[in-house]
């Protein structure tokens, strides 16, 4: 793990991150991006996105909010990082709700090749076809432990992925890492899940031959962000605040100090 | 009224509330939701509305930002929600400045049921066929006063109306209810309109069989955010932050003594 | 250059202003059209741009998230705004990054009148047919000086260019304005350049017949928020809701002393 060094590698090489997401986050995942340190792009039509993507240092995918243009789109853009090498994350917001959102999700990881998938236990579980529950996009429980989902998931999909909660697994199949920075007031602003996959195509574009590394320093650079920004939060709105502040203010040298890390 | 009580069930069952709003607010309509102590969801595709909105404890419809394909959506929506027993909040923003609001909030109100309409004088007015004078999306004025128009609209539309303002107006077409509670600079941020119906519809799903008072206790419980968010507030940008924090601390003991109602 | 005394206009008038904007900005260019004192309104559906734009004072264009529908209700809305006399301003974003964005900019530069085109120096550049460099919609480079490339753009383009940049230069094709107000904590939030468009055309709406003007006042007053908003920001986060803040509390008063502008 080298959060540091890569976070100094994104602030030098300020990365074009391109994301095709969900109205709700668009905001929320640019701004930190942006703050990170990296440089934020979205665009959605089909007209534009494959010229996008092949530019872009990482695709990031984001079925938070679907119609069908859209999943056209991502499936362009997926298709086009794949042929320039640019490395593409999924998030499957709500795979398991509705049909809609799962049949999505397994057509993007069938058709395109994933990078990683980064989700909650519920949707990871469901791509994973194991036993889960979710009401709406909050997952509600799903029945193996983050580890054995994890690994499960990597093997089943063929990818990192990485699930998160309150201790964080990511996985490639073989190994598994454990995070365990963050702070409850993550789960109270809405998107923050969505900044953390954005974050990960942040890592992923200066280490897209290390993903399972890549995928890990991301969790491990929010999970830092989310414990500076809930210092004097006095609720959802004034942490939501600090954490741009905080990914903006993120300090490399103390970084792999600072991670919670089990492997 | 027992606004600390329903707010109690909120936080307690965690309902899942259906929001297919505008473009404009679902980041923050989401995030009040989610601070007050319910789950949000945003879904508008044909493709899974319905999926959704069955499992949904309420559906939120705002016609902010509107095209067909999210006309189709909402209907859809509607009805899947009636079929469900899941109450439904009409926000009709804009209704009287274009033909097509006017024309889709009658729509909506026409082809499915809705428990509660939410919106500004002028907007209920256009629905109700009472005079009013709207610039954009702000009420300039109507004829009638809040509590006449709430009632006359209540009866008209056949639903709870609750025409908000610097004094609210909730009623049945028999009951009227005034909350004096709230802030000027609820004025000054995009969006609060469209924050208290997503409120109204958490209040609604705790409360589907009291639409009356849910709807007032949802402006009550809101007006006293904003006037606690107000306190240490300079200007629009730090209000608005403080607003999620203060819907997130707004405690169930104190809601009741704090209430400004008139019946 | 009046800034005060329009500012002032701008707060006791409280003009429509129309955006057909990017997803990504929506909440942020509506809450700082707000906050300075305008009414925005978002619409974008080609059943009812026309009918809100020919009530506004003014209708700002934003190519940020193009999609096919959205490029027929900028064209449709361009010409009402024409044909009521409303002045349309176009921030061409992400012009050069492809050929969808290019083209479209061209496109309603050809099709409909537009009074100032407000972009960063690659955007600009590439509408004038000058060298550029751009990385998605940030701007790495432009051969030309900001004073000329300004210059040239107003002249091939025929309208009033404001190319915004660590110094701001707005040309009607004769004259150059340069401003010097803003802060370097802009360009770490993401839709600051769509707020001083949607600033523009709240300018524009009660200068119509004076566009240089405008949009060199516009620029002064949302340089001198980002300058207020900087004292005491501690990063990206509490900069952006300081800025509305800012926006809120300019005072028309001081503005023209504080101008730092040079023709």
């Amino acid at each position: 793990m080298r959060t540091g060094a890569d976070l100094a590698a994104i602030r030098e090489r300020k990365p074009l991150v391109h994301q095709i997401t969900n109205y709700v986050v668009m905001n929320e995942t640019a701004n930190a991006t942006l703050a990170l340190g990296a440089l934020p792009v979205m665009a959605h039509a089909v007209e534009e996105v494959e010229e996008m993507a092949s530019v872009a240092g990482a695709l990031v995918i984001n079925i938070g909010t679907l119609s069908q243009p859209w999943i056209e789109a991502m499936l362009l853009a997926a298709k086009a990082a794949n042929e320039a090498g640019a490395p593409v994350v999924l998030d499957p917001v709500g795979a398991g709700a509705t049909k809609l959102r799962t049949d999505t999700a397994k057509r993007i990881l069938d058709e395109a090749e994933i990078a990683v998938v980064r989700g909650n236990a519920a949707e990871v579980a469901t791509l994973a076809g194991r036993q889960a529950e979710i009401r709406g996009v909050e997952s509600i429980g799903a029945s193996d432990s983050g580890a054995d989902l994890a690994r499960a998931a990597a093997s089943a999909l063929g990818c990192v992925a990485a699930v998160t909660g309150p201790v964080d697994h990511v996985s490639d199949g073989e190994h598994v890492v454990a995070v365990a920075n963050g702070h409850e007031l993550l789960a109270t602003v809405t998107g923050t899940g969505c900044m953390s996959s954005a974050i990960t195509g942040c890592f992923l574009a200066v280490a897209p031959d290390r993903p399972l590394e890549a995928a890990a320093e991301a969790l491990i650079a929010f999970g830092l962000a989310g414990e500076d920004a809930a210092l004097g939060a006095k609720g959802p709105g004034t942490f939501h605040v600090a954490l741009y502040d905080a990914l903006y203010n993120l300090d490399p040298e103390t970084l792999d100090a600072r991670a919670k890390v089990e492997r």
